[in-house]
């Protein structure tokens, strides 16, 4: 379907907006009043810098408080719509958006907001104009989308039909299956947004939370599919205020607001091309790049710097023994140590990073650019060069990260094919010689995900590259999940991609108080929960150290961390004594877990046992045992792990 | 009275707020059990700094989900309690905050709450401990404060009384004149938190939105009157949770609450020794800064350079001028100008900007430290030093600024003494040979307001030290207003501020998009409209020029506009042409404003002319004539004048 998107739902200017939104693919735009008034570009220039990039304008929006007035206050609205009737001949819009009355002076009759209507719609006939007559959720007498349709009904004239805007709707709680009495020929607009669902004041709720199709919690699909039951052949388009995109790049706003779209026609069954989702499997292995110190950092006399990776390297390498992981193998051409631990493996790469690209194709502010742009970026070893996403803002990207995940995937070209069918960049497939090739992509924030099948007979495997390697014992099993901070205002895209690509499912957002502000972390997991990832922002506080983590699943935390304590008691987080008193107030809990210093949560399905390491750059360690099924991430006790993250940087 | 503060109201460890806590004056704290818990202070170093610091431990909070519960249930719960009460006894509190119940396990009985309840406060008293029990507002049976007085006269147990909690009572519409029935006996604590008047789910509401008396919309003071009038005795305590405070420097935030409690003291009649207000009667001065170019901007090429105060210096002179300001005086010791047209008084100071001091002695995180200290700081040219708040993030602080504002007070000296009592940093009143004695303090964004008596009869005047000036005619007769750009996250304490300090009158504040974000803007006023100011804080989109601006008033701007834009087109903020449409399909009205790109705006009252100037550093000038008793600000067209000018930075 054609796809369009108001100009307000992305930042910038006018310009900025449509080279931006003409740039992610969409087909049309509504004209948004406001964007107009502020704009330097005369109607005509907006028209022609519009059909320059293939935009239709598909709407103006939006006339308000026209209908249901007395007389004189009449005449004043004609003159005002007669106005807008020029400005649209100018702009070459033909359809205007009518919203329904707030105002004090109209009243609740719907014969006269018909008759007024019908008029309005005459003198829009003259022009060539459409008028598309919506129920705004706080409207003064109408509210609902079935009202403003009988209201429509009654005014009876070719040139009137009505909007749906699925916030309006479904804000209300109202039930969408009542769209399917309008003909579809008198529905001439559909403008979706979605929310999250919050109790709030509606008007305060749809100017600041909308959010794309597939980043809320509506029924979307649901209500686009009773709209096509009628016929409806119009645009899907998106109209969302948003404090997020308010001041987020506008191509990369744009790029997220296509690819709810693209999710959504898949949903209601209107993109039969599409790639099927392939859910990955397991973790294959995550990467830490570790870029060199800086030049200023006193290199000489300390024996490690010597070490690839300098400090950190030698550290990580230290907790990595620590936890019993052994060096199986060395990239054949690349500076690059292969770790492992039954099915658990870590890449350690030294490979200074790439130079910092350009940055994804932008139109946004020249200020927000150069406030986030320049940010060292980490790379990975096994992929090309690719658009990366800088580190968040206040961040100390430093030192050892996290920079890609291996993913199992039964089929890898498929992961990638779905992957860049939804506006993910696909890295080059490209290898040296004696080289696996691997299909890849680049997450949102950067990450690099790789698309494995380790160890396939009949398949080459990744391992290759790294020569023979004998298997290692041990009691941790395999990566539990990972731990990824999001840069500042993109978790919804980020949730929404992992989502989309992968196939997660994602959990309820939780918020997480630290000592310095508020995270906000999702969790999301494939069905059978073999991959799982936690998202995590910084929501409040922009402070923080975009803390990154592995989680390895243990068969035996209680053993290990025994032995962890006793050999190697410097490398794992201390846990305050007070938590230990308020676990065993809440719980009858062995006296053990305080000894071990393991921390302890529990759900309706099982308990939870897990430890942290230190740091190391960006980079943690969290050593997991899931017990008779428990789901969780032990989210209760973030709150002591990161207090005790923030003394030990401040110490 | 005692005054006390819960450790969840700052940020930081737990040492870190209490150390907040003891500098900003108060008596004692509300310990938060989560902050305890991730402490790796034990419960007796926590007295024992408590008490070093003069700090009492007024409260441990909260036991929850305890009362009407089913027997194997409260067993649990009192061994729960016990618990809590070893530990209240290590920390030497004795006052432990019970929350009414949220829990599915409760049931609806206050006979068979009130007997578990006196059951507990038996247990309770073995430890020499009170309970305090209060209603929380989403409490699952006990939601109003009067019923859980109800079940705290039933369970009749004098370890065990009822606390208040302001928010709790005020978000359900509670009316509070019932505190007056309940003994203030058995009033054992009274929590204080105001809140925006917000439509939203309560908890939510409480757990992101309290926020410290005199910021938000409820009537602390009456209900403070009618606690006071059964006999309590105790302390106001505040208990804020907020997004605001979570990620600000804790001294800074104990002291905007301190700040809130005396004026909260003064307003129910408990601060007999506090000096009035003072209400200021008009603009002396505004004090334009204007820092040395850096050194590495080319210089030796530019004329210009060589004038004081380099190239913004050249245009704020051109611009002045351009306004019909003269040059009337030069200061007698100090590279400072001053500027002059009727009452209107602009000072332009070349002094190099004084070294930035180390902030205000604070508790806070070293990383939020480093992030905002260190920006170049403006210094006033009348002052000596004091401590300055650094510029706001992200901001671009270059160039010329607004620094200080002079104030007429009919008592200069009353009007420091007000502002010292309320905590403000009261500047030192030396000056040098020849300079008249100017009382001074600094407002918490940094801003100097001095307190003047511009040519009184029987006064030295501050104008003194510039030597003899001649008046200069002109269209414009005063400063109208100034709207300073607040640090982010600091909005709500200015406005506390320059209520509590000058007895302004605040407006409801307004939300003003920008292309690029979302500004928040305050007006305040005193009584007659001599004296007005606006806050303005980046509440969305981090990026933005703190803009500054002295509005000046003018009596006749369509003439003045003409002839600014005959001689000096290039000095005026370009006014889109899609602005006139717009404005004359709304209103009826002249051409001429087009012509003359005046912007219109019209209240209840009268209406409105203004127009805006180009931005030199931080700082541009507006226009404005108010007709017929106007009393807003334009805000409406805010929105067009912030395109315009990111236009012009941009270009």
């Amino acid at each position: 379907m054609r796809k369009s998107i108001a100009t307000v739902s992305v930042s910038g200017t006018l310009a900025e907006k449509l080279d931006a939104i003409a740039a992610a693919g969409f087909d049309g735009v509504e004209i948004f009043e406001n964007d107009l008034v502020a704009s330097p570009l005369s109607p005509e220039e907006v028209r022609a810098r519009a059909a320059d990039l293939g935009l239709g304008i598909d709407l103006y929006q939006p006339l308000r408080d026209f209908e249901a007035v007395p007389a004189e206050v009449l005449a004043a609205n004609l003159r005002r719509a007669e106005r807008k009737f020029d400005l649209m001949r100018r702009l070459g819009a033909d359809l205007l958006l009518v919203c329904s009355s707030v105002s004090p002076d109209s009243v609740g009759d719907d014969d006269l907001a018909a008759e007024q209507l019908h008029l309005l719609a005459e003198r829009a006939a003259r022009h060539g104009i459409r008028l598309a007559y919506e129920a705004l959720a706080w409207g003064r007498h109408v509210s609902e989308y079935l009202h403003a349709w009988r209201v429509v009904h009654l005014a009876d004239h070719p040139n009137l039909g009505t909007c749906l805007d699925s916030f309006h709707i479904l804000s209300r709680g109202s039930d969408p299956i009542g769209i399917e009495a309008i003909p579809g020929e008198k529905i001439f607009f559909l403008q979706l947004a979605d929310a999250p669902r919050l109790a709030m004041d509606v008007l305060q709720w749809s100017r600041h939370y909308r959010c794309f199709p597939g980043q809320g919690g509506f029924d979307l699909a649901g209500l686009v599919g009773h709209v096509l039951k009628t016929g409806y052949e119009g645009p899907l388009s998106l109209e969302v205020f948003n404090d997020v995109f308010r001041q987020a790049d506008a191509g990369r706003t744009a790029g997220d607001a296509m690819r709810s779209l693209l999710a959504l026609e898949e949903a209601v069954g209107l993109a039969p091309k599409m790639p099927p989702p392939v859910v990955p499997t397991g973790f294959a292995f995550a990467e830490l790049t570790i870029p060199k110190p800086a030049a200023s950092e006193p290199v000489a006399s300390e024996p490690v710097a010597s070490e690839p990776g300098g400090s950190d390297g030698v550290r990580l390498r230290e907790l990595l023994t620590a936890l019993g992981f052994a060096l199986t193998g060395r990239h054949a051409a690349k500076p690059v140590e292969l770790w492992e631990q039954r099915e658990a493996r870590i890449l350690l790469n030294t490979t200074d990073p790439e130079p910092a690209p350009e940055g994804p194709a932008t139109v946004g502010s020249a200020l927000a650019r150069s406030a986030t742009v320049g940010s060292a970026t980490v790379g990975s070893a096994l992929a090309g060069s690719a658009t990366m996403e800088p580190a968040p803002e206040g961040a100390a990207p430093e030192g050892a990260a996290l920079a890609a995940l291996g993913l199992e995937s039964p089929d890898p070209a498929g992961s990638a094919a779905r992957a860049g069918s939804l506006l993910a960049p696909v890295l080059p497939r490209e290898r040296g010689p004696g080289e696996a090739p691997l299909d890849a992509i680049a997450a949102p924030d950067g990450t690099r995900i790789f698309f494995c099948r380790t160890g396939r007979p009949g398949h080459s495997s990744w391992t290759g590259d790294f020569g023979p390697r004998e298997p290692v014992a041990g009691h941790v099993t395999h990566i539990d999940h990972v731990a990824l901070t999001q840069p500042l205002h993109h978790f919804d895209e980020a949730a929404l991609f992992y989502r989309g690509v992968l196939g997660l499912r994602p959990l309820p957002s939780l918020e997480l108080p630290d000592p310095y502000g508020l995270l906000r972390s999702k969790a999301m997991s494939s069905d059978d929960g073999a991959v799982r990832m936690v998202l995590n922002i910084a929501q409040v506080g922009g402070q923080h150290v975009p803390w990154q983590h592995i989680a390895l699943a243990c068969d035996d935390l209680v053993t290990t961390a025994r032995l962890l304590r006793a050999a190697h008691p410097g490398l794992l987080l201390p846990i305050p004594d007070n938590y230990y008193d308020d676990l065993e107030a809440r719980h009858d809990v062995s006296p053990e877990l305080r000894e071990l210093g393991l921390l302890y949560d529990r759900d309706e399905h099982g308990e939870f046992l897990h430890l942290y390491t230190i740091t190391v750059g960006r980079v943690f360690f969290e050593l997991v045992q899931r017990l008779g099924g428990y789901r969780g991430y032990g989210a209760a006790n973030a709150p002591v792990r990161l207090a005790a993250q923030h003394a030990g940087i401040r110490r």
